[in-house]
Parts: C-alpha cells; structure tokens; sequence
C-alpha cells in the first residue's frame, strides 16, 4: 500500500467511525477524557521511556536544544498534560446548541451547531499537541487525523495507542483518533489532499510548515500562528506603563507567536524611551536592531533592515523603529502585519480608536501586551491554534470553532 | 500589462479604497444603495441597449435557449433588481456587533464583527448577480472584485459602470467595486490566486465552474450550490403531504440548486405511491429514471444507472430507487449526496431523528419541499450563495457571514 493508499485508508477509518461521536452524550465524550487522563497517569513511565528513545534520536541527529526540550516529556509535563484534559472536560459543549425560528409559512427552522466532521492536523515536535489536540476534537464531536513531527514518531506512537485503548472502554470507537505512522514528507502532502475526506486541516508550527501546508492543500485550511507582532509607543503613552509592557511582550517568552518583533516609538519620546528600555532589557540579553535615529540614542546596536523589520525572530531579537506619527506607525504595520496581534500604548482615547480600527488583525491591544493573545488568556479555555485567516474564524479557536452548523428544517407538507 | 498584473492592480485599488467603506456609517452605505437603485431605474434603457447587444451576441455564438433566458434584462427585471437593493437596505447591518467581557485582570476583551476585506466572485451569465453580489458586499463593508461570464460582459460592465458613478457621489470610493473586463479564461485564474488581496473567493456557477475554483485557487474558496439532492418516501409517510411535497421539490423549479434528483421509496408503499407520482408529474413531462422494481410498476421509463444517481440533471429528470428500509435510503444518501439538501417524509417521530442526524448536509427535512433552502426562505434576507463547504458556514451566505470577527482588547498596562 503506498503512502496516499495508507493515508486515505485511516481517513476511511475515521469516518466510518465518526458515527459513534454523533450518537455519544456530552458525559460519555467526557467520561472517555477522564479515561484518556488516568491512562496518562498510570503509563507515565511507559511514555517516558518513549520520549527517550525520540530524545537520543534527536541528540544523534543534532536537533537543537531547543527544540529537544519542546519534545522533552517528564512526570511534571504528562501531570500537566492530564490536567489539561480536565480542563476541556469542564468546558462547555458547542454541540446541539443553536437557534430556532418558526417562518410565516410554519416550517421551523432550527440552526444548530454540529461537528466539522474529520479534522487534520499537522505539527511538528510537540508531544502534548497529540493529547491537546485529540481531546479538543473528541469533545467537539470530531475524528481526527494526526501527524506530528518525525522527531516526535515514538512518543506520538506511544500516547495515541494509549488514548485509543481508554477509548476503547467507552461506546466511542478508538477509531475516531488516527496517527498516521509515516513521517515522511509523503505522509503530510498525502493528508493535505484528502479532499472528501477530511474536512478541515489545521497546520500548526513555524511559518515554513505553514506555509508548505497552506501552499499545498487542496482541502480547506485554516491558516495559524505566523506573528509579526508590533508595539506601537505613541508620544501620549504613559511611558512607565509603556515601558513594563513593551518589555513583558517582548521577552517574557519570546519564542511563541504572540511575543512582540518590531517596537516603534514616536519621535517625541524616543530619547529618553529607547535608552530605559534598553537598561530594562539588559538582564535578558535582547538584541535591538535599530534605525538611524535609534542607533543615535542606543550606541554600539546593530542597523535594522528591511528584511528585519519583516522578520518573524521568535528570539531574544527586537527591530526597533522610531517613526514621526501615528499614521507612519500604522502605515508601517500594514506593511509587515501578519495579522496576528497588533499593540498601541496611548492614553489619548482618539488615537487608540483610529489604531483600533486601522489596523486589521486577529487582535489589537490598547495598553496591553500582545502576548495576551491566548484561548486560556481570552477565556475560551484551551485552543487548537490561532487563527490569523479570516475565513471561519480569527484569533484563538476554541471548541466552537471545531463545529459548523446544520439546518433542521421540520415542516407538516409545506411546498413552495 | 499583463492579465495578472492587471487584476492584481484591481485588487489593490480596491483594497487602497477599503479604508472609505471601513469607516463609512451604516445609513452612508445605505444611502449608496439606494443611489445604485435609483440610477439603475433612471438608465434602465441605456442597461438594456447593453444587454442587447450581448444577447445578439449570444444569439449569433449559439448560446442556448435558457441561457440567454438567464442573461435577459428587460424593465420588469431590472426593476426587480432595483427592488432586490432596497431589501438589502432594510437588512441589519452586521458590522460591529459582537460581544465584550472583563477578564480576572481587568483587560476589557471586545469580540465585535468586521468586513473580510475584499470578496472575490466568480460568476457566470446572470447580470443580476452582478448587482445582488456588489450590493451584499457594500452592505458588509467588504470590497469586491467580480468576475462574470463573458456572455454578459456588455451587461456588466454596463452595471459596474452605473454603480461605480452612484458611488463617486457619496463618501464611499467607487474603487472598492471593481469588474475584471478581461472574461478569456486567465481573467479567472488570476483572481483565484490572489492570495494577500483577495480574503475570500465565492464562486457562483455550474459544478464545473465551482470545481475549476476549488482546484486551481489558492486563495481561500467557498464552495457553492451543487445539489443532488434527495427525497426519501417512508413506509410511514403520509402519502398524500408526500405526493404533494415531492412533486414540488422535484418540477417547481428544475433547475436549481435545491431540487430533488433522486427521490427514494419505500417497498412498502412504491406500488400505490410510483403510479400515482408518475400520474402527478405528467403535465410537466417529468423524465423518470428507475430501478427494477419502479420499473415494474411504471412501464416503460428508462433504467436508471449508478451515474444517474450521481448526477445533479438540473432538468425535468428525476431518478428513482424503491429502498427496503430507512437504513438503505441513509447508506445512498451518504453515498451521493453533495451536503445541500435531504428530506424525509414520515409521520414517524423516531425516523425523522434518526435521519436528521445520520445525514450530513447543509438543510435536513423532515416533510418540507427541499426547494425552502434560500436565504429569503430562511430569514436571512438576499444570499450570496448557499456553502455547501463546512469551513465559515453552511447553507444560505447572507450578511453575516460576508464578515470575520476582530478582538480589540483594551488594558491599563497589564502583563502577561
């Protein structure tokens, strides 16, 4: 059977099998989360053995540090895994909810919220994607079709047959919940043509895998994460509450999607801004790459070109820009937004609503650091990714935006 | 310049000229409606010269009949047109509504509705689609690029032209509605792959247009209108509603999307209720197509073949298959429908759930003509097109769904 076969076999699967979720309650989808967590718990050690296996692999292979401790599962990860299936238990579910209205004519007409059906899911080494993701699906309704990074192959393998066991102990069959084993580039491009089959993909990881995805897929795709991020310091900001902002959304984690790339400031408070937020940043070793006016202030700092400014860092890097109005702030932004999450510190109410309403992305903040920009931080409780397309949904998606709806239409013989 | 350059600086300007709608009140864009309508009244002659010469055109390339009949406009239609605008008028205006919440930390998170951006519609020789779409679109907020068959390009750029001048009169830049007058095949191509410009395609047409759009864009598509739709005859169906119903689903309107195409029986009751369907529908020189048993009690009607069952004839044809049991009537169902509209017809309670939810598809009924899936018929008021894709939404497109949501979070200086 050769890679597309394969892939559209477990697809077949999935669907077959969907059929159970559609007939399951709310409490039985839980129950077989519930399951799924104490199996995390009592298998731990079997998991972990696992992930050492990928984690020699990888340090054989030369996989960066970084990206080790991404794949890297201990006891203290997997609890943390099983309390976040607890958390999408306790959430509320989208299923059956809806609207009904009765028509001059007597036909009520019900809109009602229904799974996406099977939903595909590219990523790459992070284990607790597999669990996060499979619970998210399940509790919406929806099978799902996973393939994780090659770096992440034996632990993957290890945790979807666990979840597949719980599941089998419950009235939902084990195969709604696919992975599919080859790694290859094959096995992703496969996937991302099973069109009638899956009925949603969502890519997440670094902008080169979305990208391939969004550039290859014939099925519907929702486009995630890729954020260019900026701050804006206009010369009406509270510059003390600027200052711990613009810090916190740059380097308080500086490696996920909502962290802040390229900080402009207005010209009038650039030269005593630049140089706080420089001794502020210190301790984190930031490296500030700056235009003409902010190597002036920022003595020693390397030239910001255009390439950085349009520039995804995910790193302790800044491009820092200072810009001579509001307008240029956000002429500025359209040009390299990517539509993730955009911020203004002001306190002038006029300019934070032209910013508002110029700037088009799945967040924009007024006096708040991007990296807010979160399912948790928004109260939709876990999310599946962020959204920074605008078809279907934008910003964090949460369990609604795993469902479409389905009309119901009763009537007692009305024609037209 | 060449085609793609061409349409791109259409994108572009109508992007560059986005900003007018976007900060455009509702009753400015509805006054511009009603601008549009009223020169449509007051050019009515000048639109049908346009329109003749297309139609002579046709006439001359050997256009069909009833194709010609779709690209008419005469007074009575374009008043029509012209009615269609003012109902878009009175329709709520879905931009900026949306929902807020305070957070533990104090931020102030606004979910509120706001345009896509800019629309792209593809289109074939129906003028009115021309206006109906331009109108949602202005309503919405969006931006629109149309691209229409090239049988009706006089007509078209006719109307373009009318409400491109409506528009200089008013706040709102003539820019944001744009006609790619080149209608050779690369015209479309190129609007497919606007990827950046154009934020979602909207495809309006035949199967083999919607296909060409799915398979060849890579900017985001809602797929369209394709119906073969069903019509399953219960044992435990009132016969008469169920004679009435399925003659209406069936010849009220051939050609339309939501028609029946196949209508399944039941063996319990095909040999009184076949005949005295074949009865019904011979003033309409309904063609009837059946399996072994509908051709035993129907003498002389054609066998139907598993390509019938396939096929959307969008034509006085109806194929028929007696099934033994509402298990049968889901397996085909599932088998061949294309997710637009299914009914049943049952006085049994127990059944009609059973299919409704065993069913996956835009609009399910239960004793309704499937003809009621349009968005007038549903509330909704005029649609751009009923998806029968499950990302964004399903069933008739109105306002609403011409727009994405926008998080504006507004803080006093929190830190994440």
């Amino acid at each position: 059977m050769d890679t597309y076969e394969y892939v559209k076999d477990l697809c077949e699967r999935a669907a077959a099998a969907r059929g159970t979720l559609a007939v399951s309650s709310t409490a039985e989808r839980n129950s077989a989360l519930l399951a799924i967590a104490e199996a995390l718990i009592r298998e731990c050690d079997k998991i972990i053995a696992k992930n050492e296996k990928d984690i020699a692999l990888a340090g054989e292979n030369g996989v960066p540090g970084p990206m080790i401790d991404r794949l890297t599962l201990n006891e203290k990860r997997i609890h943390g895994i099983a309390d976040s299936l607890k958390e999408v238990v306790m959430l509320s579910d989208p299923i059956g909810k809806g609207t009904v209205s009765v028509r001059p004519n007597g036909l009520k007409i019900m809109k009602v919220r229904v799974p996406l059906g099977t939903v595909g899911m590219i990523y790459e080494a992070r284990p607790n994607v597999t669990v996060d993701a499979a619970a998210l699906c399940l509790k919406s309704g929806n099978a799902v079709v996973l393939r994780g990074g090659k770096e992440a192959i034996n632990t993957n393998l290890a945790l979807v047959s666990l979840m597949r066991t719980a599941l089998s102990g419950t009235g939902i069959s084990p195969d709604v919940l696919q992975l599919i084993g080859d790694t290859s580039r094959k096995g992703s491009e496969a996937l991302m043509n099973m069109r009638g089959f899956i009925d949603v993909l969502i890519p997440r990881g670094g902008k080169g895998l979305i990208r391939a995805v969004v550039d290859n897929a014939s099925v519907p795709v929702i486009e995630t994460g890729a954020g260019n991020c900026h701050i804006y310091i206009d010369s009406s900001a509270d510059l003390e509450k600027a200052l711990k902002v613009a810090v916190n959304a740059k380097v308080s984690r500086p490696a996920v999607c909502n962290a802040v790339e390229t900080m402009l400031v207005h010209s009038d408070v650039y030269k005593s801004f630049l140089p706080a937020f420089y001794q502020a940043t210190r301790e984190y070793g930031l490296e500030i790459r700056g235009c003409d006016r902010a190597r002036a202030v920022l003595s020693g700092i390397k030239e910001a070109t255009d390439e950085d400014y349009a520039t995804e860092f995910d790193d302790y890097i800044l491009a820092v820009k200072v810009v001579d109005s509001l307008d240029e702030a956000i002429e500025h932004i359209k040009k390299y937004t990517t539509g993730h999450s955009e911020a203004i510190m002001t306190e002038d109410i006029g300019k934070a609503h032209k910013f508002c309403s110029s700037i088009d992305c799945a967040a924009v903040y007024v006096n708040a650091s991007t990296r807010f920009t979160d399912g948790g931080e928004f109260g939709l409780g876990a999310e599946i990714g962020i959204s920074t397309q605008k078809l279907h949904t934008r910003g964090p998606m949460g369990l609604d935006d795993l469902t479409t709806v389905k009309y119901i239409v009763e009537g007692d013989g009305q024609i037209r």
